[in-house]
Protein backbone atom coordinates (compact mmCIF):
# COMPACT_ATOMS: atom_id res chain seq x y z
CA UNK A 1 0.00 0.00 0.00
CA UNK A 2 0.85 3.40 -0.57
CA UNK A 3 0.35 6.86 0.75
CA UNK A 4 0.92 9.14 -2.03
CA UNK A 5 -2.22 10.35 -4.26
CA UNK A 6 -1.23 8.38 -7.88
CA UNK A 7 -3.00 8.55 -11.46
CA UNK A 8 -2.56 5.20 -13.65
CA UNK A 9 -3.65 5.62 -16.96
CA UNK A 10 -3.26 2.53 -19.25
CA UNK A 11 -4.13 1.19 -22.70
CA UNK A 12 -3.01 -2.83 -23.10
CA UNK A 13 -2.81 -4.09 -26.12
CA UNK A 14 -2.04 -7.39 -27.57
CA UNK A 15 -3.83 -10.51 -25.50
CA UNK A 16 -3.23 -9.88 -22.36
CA UNK A 17 -5.84 -9.70 -19.71
CA UNK A 18 -6.47 -6.52 -17.50
CA UNK A 19 -5.02 -7.52 -14.07
CA UNK A 20 -8.01 -6.23 -11.82
CA UNK A 21 -6.14 -6.90 -8.62
CA UNK A 22 -2.86 -5.07 -9.68
CA UNK A 23 -4.66 -1.75 -10.11
CA UNK A 24 -6.77 -2.37 -6.95
CA UNK A 25 -3.83 -2.12 -5.09
CA UNK A 26 -2.37 0.54 -6.90
CA UNK A 27 -4.78 2.68 -5.73
CA UNK A 28 -4.96 1.07 -2.10
CA UNK A 29 -3.50 3.05 0.92
CA UNK A 30 -3.90 3.58 4.92
CA UNK A 31 -5.69 7.17 4.06
CA UNK A 32 -8.21 5.19 1.90
CA UNK A 33 -11.85 3.87 2.91
CA UNK A 34 -13.17 3.18 0.02
CA UNK A 35 -12.36 1.67 -3.18
CA UNK A 36 -15.44 1.63 -6.16
CA UNK A 37 -14.38 0.03 -9.07
CA UNK A 38 -16.40 -0.94 -12.30
CA UNK A 39 -15.47 -3.20 -14.87
CA UNK A 40 -16.80 -3.18 -18.58
CA UNK A 41 -16.87 -6.85 -20.38
CA UNK A 42 -17.55 -8.35 -23.48
CA UNK A 43 -20.89 -9.79 -23.36
CA UNK A 44 -22.40 -12.92 -25.22
CA UNK A 45 -25.44 -11.15 -26.68
CA UNK A 46 -26.41 -7.90 -28.29
CA UNK A 47 -29.91 -7.62 -29.18
CA UNK A 48 -30.43 -11.35 -29.69
CA UNK A 49 -27.26 -11.53 -32.28
CA UNK A 50 -24.45 -14.14 -30.66
CA UNK A 51 -21.68 -11.97 -29.84
CA UNK A 52 -18.01 -13.98 -30.11
CA UNK A 53 -15.75 -11.36 -29.31
CA UNK A 54 -15.33 -7.59 -29.59
CA UNK A 55 -12.50 -5.77 -31.27
CA UNK A 56 -11.33 -2.58 -29.84
CA UNK A 57 -9.36 0.29 -32.05
CA UNK A 58 -8.10 3.81 -30.48
CA UNK A 59 -6.73 7.11 -31.74
CA UNK A 60 -3.99 6.15 -29.09
CA UNK A 61 -2.76 10.47 -28.17
CA UNK A 62 -5.75 11.20 -28.22
CA UNK A 63 -7.24 8.39 -26.01
CA UNK A 64 -4.33 9.04 -23.17
CA UNK A 65 -4.68 12.53 -23.37
CA UNK A 66 -8.87 12.29 -23.06
CA UNK A 67 -8.37 9.74 -19.87
CA UNK A 68 -5.87 12.05 -17.75
CA UNK A 69 -7.96 15.26 -18.38
CA UNK A 70 -11.37 12.97 -17.05
CA UNK A 71 -8.79 11.75 -14.06
CA UNK A 72 -8.06 15.36 -13.66
CA UNK A 73 -11.90 16.27 -13.84
CA UNK A 74 -12.85 13.64 -11.40
CA UNK A 75 -10.16 15.24 -9.16
CA UNK A 76 -12.11 18.69 -9.01
CA UNK A 77 -14.70 17.56 -8.24
CA UNK A 78 -14.27 14.62 -5.75
CA UNK A 79 -11.74 14.46 -2.90
CA UNK A 80 -10.04 11.37 -4.31
CA UNK A 81 -7.07 9.26 -3.25
CA UNK A 82 -5.84 7.43 -6.51
CA UNK A 83 -7.34 6.71 -9.77
CA UNK A 84 -6.68 3.84 -12.42
CA UNK A 85 -8.25 3.36 -15.38
CA UNK A 86 -7.16 0.50 -18.10
CA UNK A 87 -8.14 -0.44 -21.64
CA UNK A 88 -7.45 -2.78 -23.72
CA UNK A 89 -7.43 -2.74 -26.93
CA UNK A 90 -7.81 -5.62 -29.35
CA UNK A 91 -9.47 -8.73 -29.36
CA UNK A 92 -11.52 -9.10 -26.17
CA UNK A 93 -13.19 -12.64 -26.09
CA UNK A 94 -16.46 -12.92 -24.39
CA UNK A 95 -16.44 -12.94 -20.68
CA UNK A 96 -13.12 -10.55 -20.78
CA UNK A 97 -12.72 -7.03 -19.34
CA UNK A 98 -12.31 -4.62 -22.00
CA UNK A 99 -11.98 -1.58 -19.80
CA UNK A 100 -11.25 -0.92 -16.13
CA UNK A 101 -12.03 2.16 -13.72
CA UNK A 102 -11.07 2.40 -9.94
CA UNK A 103 -11.25 4.68 -7.76
CA UNK A 104 -10.05 5.34 -4.14
CA UNK A 105 -11.52 7.78 -1.73
CA UNK A 106 -11.33 8.37 2.34
CA UNK A 107 -15.06 8.48 1.92
CA UNK A 108 -17.69 5.84 0.00
CA UNK A 109 -19.39 8.95 -1.85
CA UNK A 110 -16.38 10.37 -3.27
CA UNK A 111 -15.20 7.01 -4.49
CA UNK A 112 -18.51 5.66 -5.70
CA UNK A 113 -19.79 8.85 -7.55
CA UNK A 114 -16.25 9.78 -9.20
CA UNK A 115 -16.09 6.24 -10.32
CA UNK A 116 -19.67 5.99 -12.22
CA UNK A 117 -18.23 9.51 -13.40
CA UNK A 118 -15.15 8.23 -14.71
CA UNK A 119 -17.01 5.46 -17.13
CA UNK A 120 -19.70 7.42 -18.23
CA UNK A 121 -17.02 10.52 -19.47
CA UNK A 122 -14.80 7.62 -20.63
CA UNK A 123 -17.42 6.66 -22.90
CA UNK A 124 -18.41 9.77 -24.01
CA UNK A 125 -15.12 11.57 -24.71
CA UNK A 126 -12.40 8.99 -25.33
CA UNK A 127 -12.21 8.10 -28.97
CA UNK A 128 -11.94 4.06 -28.67
CA UNK A 129 -14.25 2.22 -30.87
CA UNK A 130 -15.41 -1.39 -30.37
CA UNK A 131 -15.89 -3.94 -33.99
CA UNK A 132 -18.70 -6.71 -32.32
CA UNK A 133 -18.15 -9.64 -33.82
CA UNK A 134 -21.26 -11.94 -34.46
CA UNK A 135 -21.57 -15.72 -35.36
CA UNK A 136 -23.02 -13.64 -38.64
CA UNK A 137 -21.01 -10.79 -39.13
CA UNK A 138 -19.52 -7.52 -37.66
CA UNK A 139 -20.08 -4.17 -37.00
CA UNK A 140 -18.03 -1.25 -35.65
CA UNK A 141 -19.74 0.61 -32.67
CA UNK A 142 -19.53 3.54 -31.31
CA UNK A 143 -20.66 4.84 -27.68
CA UNK A 144 -24.17 6.51 -28.32
CA UNK A 145 -22.29 8.90 -25.04
CA UNK A 146 -19.74 9.32 -27.96
CA UNK A 147 -22.02 10.88 -30.63
CA UNK A 148 -24.20 13.09 -28.55
CA UNK A 149 -21.04 14.47 -26.68
CA UNK A 150 -19.56 15.10 -30.62
CA UNK A 151 -23.49 16.69 -31.72
CA UNK A 152 -23.51 19.24 -29.08
CA UNK A 153 -19.91 20.20 -30.29
CA UNK A 154 -21.45 20.79 -33.29
CA UNK A 155 -19.80 18.20 -35.51
CA UNK A 156 -21.13 16.15 -38.12
CA UNK A 157 -20.61 12.53 -37.77
CA UNK A 158 -21.68 11.86 -41.01
CA UNK A 159 -18.62 12.01 -43.09
CA UNK A 160 -16.79 9.03 -45.02
CA UNK A 161 -20.11 8.15 -46.46
CA UNK A 162 -20.67 6.17 -43.39
CA UNK A 163 -25.02 5.47 -42.61
CA UNK A 164 -26.09 5.80 -39.02
CA UNK A 165 -28.79 4.14 -37.11
CA UNK A 166 -29.62 4.65 -33.63
CA UNK A 167 -31.20 1.80 -31.64
CA UNK A 168 -34.38 2.92 -29.17
CA UNK A 169 -33.53 4.09 -25.93
CA UNK A 170 -33.98 2.24 -23.00
CA UNK A 171 -35.21 4.13 -19.86
CA UNK A 172 -33.06 2.57 -17.00
CA UNK A 173 -29.81 2.10 -18.53
CA UNK A 174 -27.90 4.48 -20.16
CA UNK A 175 -25.60 2.46 -22.07
CA UNK A 176 -28.16 0.34 -23.75
CA UNK A 177 -28.89 2.07 -26.79
CA UNK A 178 -26.08 1.50 -29.73
CA UNK A 179 -24.97 3.11 -32.40
CA UNK A 180 -24.21 1.24 -35.53
CA UNK A 181 -21.97 2.57 -37.78
CA UNK A 182 -21.63 0.47 -41.17
CA UNK A 183 -19.64 1.24 -44.24
CA UNK A 184 -22.09 2.36 -46.79
CA UNK A 185 -22.01 0.12 -50.08
CA UNK A 186 -21.54 2.01 -53.63
CA UNK B 1 -18.37 -18.16 -15.14
CA UNK B 2 -21.96 -19.17 -14.39
CA UNK B 3 -25.22 -18.61 -16.83
CA UNK B 4 -27.77 -18.81 -13.40
CA UNK B 5 -28.65 -15.30 -11.27
CA UNK B 6 -27.20 -15.57 -7.86
CA UNK B 7 -26.85 -13.72 -4.78
CA UNK B 8 -24.77 -14.82 -1.99
CA UNK B 9 -24.71 -12.77 1.39
CA UNK B 10 -21.51 -13.91 3.83
CA UNK B 11 -19.87 -12.98 7.54
CA UNK B 12 -16.65 -13.73 7.52
CA UNK B 13 -15.48 -14.35 11.31
CA UNK B 14 -12.16 -14.79 12.99
CA UNK B 15 -9.33 -13.03 10.70
CA UNK B 16 -9.65 -14.16 7.08
CA UNK B 17 -9.41 -11.60 4.75
CA UNK B 18 -12.24 -10.87 2.41
CA UNK B 19 -11.23 -12.50 -1.10
CA UNK B 20 -12.26 -9.75 -3.81
CA UNK B 21 -11.17 -12.20 -6.24
CA UNK B 22 -13.91 -14.52 -5.24
CA UNK B 23 -16.83 -12.50 -5.17
CA UNK B 24 -15.85 -10.78 -8.58
CA UNK B 25 -15.80 -14.73 -10.06
CA UNK B 26 -18.71 -15.44 -8.48
CA UNK B 27 -20.93 -12.71 -10.06
CA UNK B 28 -18.91 -13.05 -13.59
CA UNK B 29 -21.09 -14.22 -16.41
CA UNK B 30 -21.44 -14.34 -20.36
CA UNK B 31 -24.15 -12.23 -20.21
CA UNK B 32 -23.15 -9.56 -17.75
CA UNK B 33 -21.25 -6.83 -19.41
CA UNK B 34 -21.35 -4.98 -16.40
CA UNK B 35 -19.35 -5.62 -12.44
CA UNK B 36 -19.93 -2.33 -10.47
CA UNK B 37 -17.30 -3.25 -6.73
CA UNK B 38 -17.69 -1.27 -3.77
CA UNK B 39 -15.15 -2.37 -0.54
CA UNK B 40 -14.52 -0.49 2.50
CA UNK B 41 -11.36 -1.00 4.23
CA UNK B 42 -9.89 0.29 7.83
CA UNK B 43 -8.36 3.38 7.79
CA UNK B 44 -5.82 5.12 10.00
CA UNK B 45 -7.28 8.16 10.70
CA UNK B 46 -10.11 9.34 11.98
CA UNK B 47 -10.68 13.16 12.75
CA UNK B 48 -6.67 13.15 13.18
CA UNK B 49 -6.71 9.99 15.83
CA UNK B 50 -4.34 7.16 14.90
CA UNK B 51 -6.58 4.34 13.77
CA UNK B 52 -5.03 1.11 15.37
CA UNK B 53 -7.56 -1.36 13.75
CA UNK B 54 -11.53 -1.55 13.49
CA UNK B 55 -13.72 -3.98 15.50
CA UNK B 56 -17.21 -5.39 13.93
CA UNK B 57 -19.62 -7.25 15.91
CA UNK B 58 -22.63 -7.68 14.56
CA UNK B 59 -26.58 -9.33 15.67
CA UNK B 60 -25.80 -12.07 13.52
CA UNK B 61 -29.71 -13.19 12.28
CA UNK B 62 -30.93 -9.95 11.64
CA UNK B 63 -28.13 -8.99 10.01
CA UNK B 64 -28.07 -11.79 7.41
CA UNK B 65 -31.97 -11.10 7.36
CA UNK B 66 -31.49 -7.63 6.51
CA UNK B 67 -28.68 -8.23 4.17
CA UNK B 68 -30.67 -11.02 1.95
CA UNK B 69 -33.62 -8.34 2.04
CA UNK B 70 -31.51 -5.74 0.53
CA UNK B 71 -30.22 -7.94 -2.12
CA UNK B 72 -34.06 -8.46 -3.08
CA UNK B 73 -34.89 -4.98 -2.83
CA UNK B 74 -32.02 -4.63 -5.43
CA UNK B 75 -33.02 -6.82 -7.63
CA UNK B 76 -36.15 -5.16 -7.62
CA UNK B 77 -35.26 -1.63 -8.69
CA UNK B 78 -32.65 -2.93 -11.28
CA UNK B 79 -31.89 -5.36 -13.81
CA UNK B 80 -29.42 -7.09 -12.27
CA UNK B 81 -27.42 -10.90 -13.01
CA UNK B 82 -25.95 -11.89 -9.67
CA UNK B 83 -25.03 -9.56 -6.32
CA UNK B 84 -22.51 -10.94 -3.72
CA UNK B 85 -22.01 -8.98 -0.15
CA UNK B 86 -19.19 -9.91 2.14
CA UNK B 87 -18.96 -8.48 5.75
CA UNK B 88 -15.91 -9.36 8.21
CA UNK B 89 -16.02 -9.31 11.74
CA UNK B 90 -13.92 -9.31 14.54
CA UNK B 91 -11.00 -7.36 13.93
CA UNK B 92 -10.02 -5.24 10.81
CA UNK B 93 -6.71 -3.86 10.69
CA UNK B 94 -5.90 -0.64 9.02
CA UNK B 95 -5.64 -0.98 5.12
CA UNK B 96 -7.62 -4.40 5.43
CA UNK B 97 -11.78 -5.07 3.36
CA UNK B 98 -14.36 -4.83 5.93
CA UNK B 99 -17.37 -5.03 3.43
CA UNK B 100 -17.33 -5.66 -0.14
CA UNK B 101 -20.58 -5.50 -2.47
CA UNK B 102 -20.03 -6.74 -6.19
CA UNK B 103 -23.18 -6.62 -8.55
CA UNK B 104 -23.46 -7.71 -12.37
CA UNK B 105 -25.79 -6.36 -14.85
CA UNK B 106 -26.08 -6.42 -18.52
CA UNK B 107 -25.51 -2.86 -18.48
CA UNK B 108 -23.27 -0.08 -16.44
CA UNK B 109 -25.82 1.63 -15.19
CA UNK B 110 -27.57 -1.03 -13.50
CA UNK B 111 -24.68 -2.79 -11.99
CA UNK B 112 -23.31 1.01 -10.64
CA UNK B 113 -26.57 2.44 -9.12
CA UNK B 114 -27.41 -0.83 -7.75
CA UNK B 115 -24.09 -1.03 -6.06
CA UNK B 116 -24.31 2.56 -3.87
CA UNK B 117 -28.07 1.28 -3.27
CA UNK B 118 -26.85 -2.02 -1.88
CA UNK B 119 -23.63 -0.03 0.56
CA UNK B 120 -26.04 2.68 1.51
CA UNK B 121 -28.72 0.43 2.51
CA UNK B 122 -26.19 -2.11 4.22
CA UNK B 123 -25.22 0.69 6.62
CA UNK B 124 -28.42 2.11 7.48
CA UNK B 125 -30.59 -0.74 7.94
CA UNK B 126 -27.75 -4.03 9.19
CA UNK B 127 -27.53 -4.40 12.25
CA UNK B 128 -23.12 -4.27 12.42
CA UNK B 129 -21.51 -2.15 15.17
CA UNK B 130 -17.64 -0.76 14.62
CA UNK B 131 -15.13 -0.41 17.23
CA UNK B 132 -12.47 2.20 16.64
CA UNK B 133 -9.54 1.70 18.26
CA UNK B 134 -6.93 4.14 18.04
CA UNK B 135 -3.78 4.85 19.50
CA UNK B 136 -4.75 6.47 22.63
CA UNK B 137 -8.33 4.39 23.65
CA UNK B 138 -11.25 2.76 22.21
CA UNK B 139 -14.94 4.06 20.69
CA UNK B 140 -18.22 2.13 19.70
CA UNK B 141 -19.62 3.62 16.89
CA UNK B 142 -23.18 3.26 14.73
CA UNK B 143 -23.52 3.97 10.95
CA UNK B 144 -25.34 7.59 11.34
CA UNK B 145 -27.55 6.25 8.64
CA UNK B 146 -28.65 3.33 10.91
CA UNK B 147 -29.31 5.82 13.58
CA UNK B 148 -31.27 8.06 11.05
CA UNK B 149 -33.18 5.19 10.12
CA UNK B 150 -33.81 3.77 13.51
CA UNK B 151 -34.99 7.30 14.37
CA UNK B 152 -37.62 7.30 11.55
CA UNK B 153 -38.80 3.95 12.79
CA UNK B 154 -39.54 6.05 15.59
CA UNK B 155 -37.81 4.06 17.89
CA UNK B 156 -35.63 5.71 20.92
CA UNK B 157 -31.53 4.73 20.59
CA UNK B 158 -30.99 6.44 24.05
CA UNK B 159 -31.19 3.20 25.56
CA UNK B 160 -28.54 1.56 28.11
CA UNK B 161 -27.91 5.00 29.37
CA UNK B 162 -25.74 6.21 26.23
CA UNK B 163 -24.50 8.97 25.41
CA UNK B 164 -25.22 10.22 21.83
CA UNK B 165 -22.67 12.79 20.27
CA UNK B 166 -23.36 13.66 16.36
CA UNK B 167 -20.22 15.13 14.73
CA UNK B 168 -20.74 17.79 11.91
CA UNK B 169 -22.02 17.02 8.69
CA UNK B 170 -19.61 17.18 5.56
CA UNK B 171 -21.94 18.15 2.37
CA UNK B 172 -19.96 16.26 0.18
CA UNK B 173 -19.62 12.61 1.69
CA UNK B 174 -22.51 10.64 2.80
CA UNK B 175 -20.83 8.36 5.43
CA UNK B 176 -18.22 11.24 7.16
CA UNK B 177 -20.30 12.06 10.11
CA UNK B 178 -19.97 9.29 12.71
CA UNK B 179 -22.17 8.73 16.07
CA UNK B 180 -20.06 8.08 18.70
CA UNK B 181 -22.07 6.09 21.19
CA UNK B 182 -20.25 5.98 24.72
CA UNK B 183 -21.30 4.05 27.91
CA UNK B 184 -22.00 6.57 30.72
CA UNK B 185 -19.82 6.55 33.74
CA UNK B 186 -21.65 6.08 37.12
Amino acid sequence: MNSEEKTLVEIIDGNNQIDLAKYINYVSAPQAGAIATFSGTTRDTFEGKTVVELRYEAYLPMAIKNLKSICSAARSSWDLHSIAVAHRLGIVPVGETSVFVVVSATHRADALDACKFLIDELKASVPIWKKEVYSDGEVWKENPEFLERRLELGKDVGCCRRKIETAAHDKKSCCKPKVKVEEAID
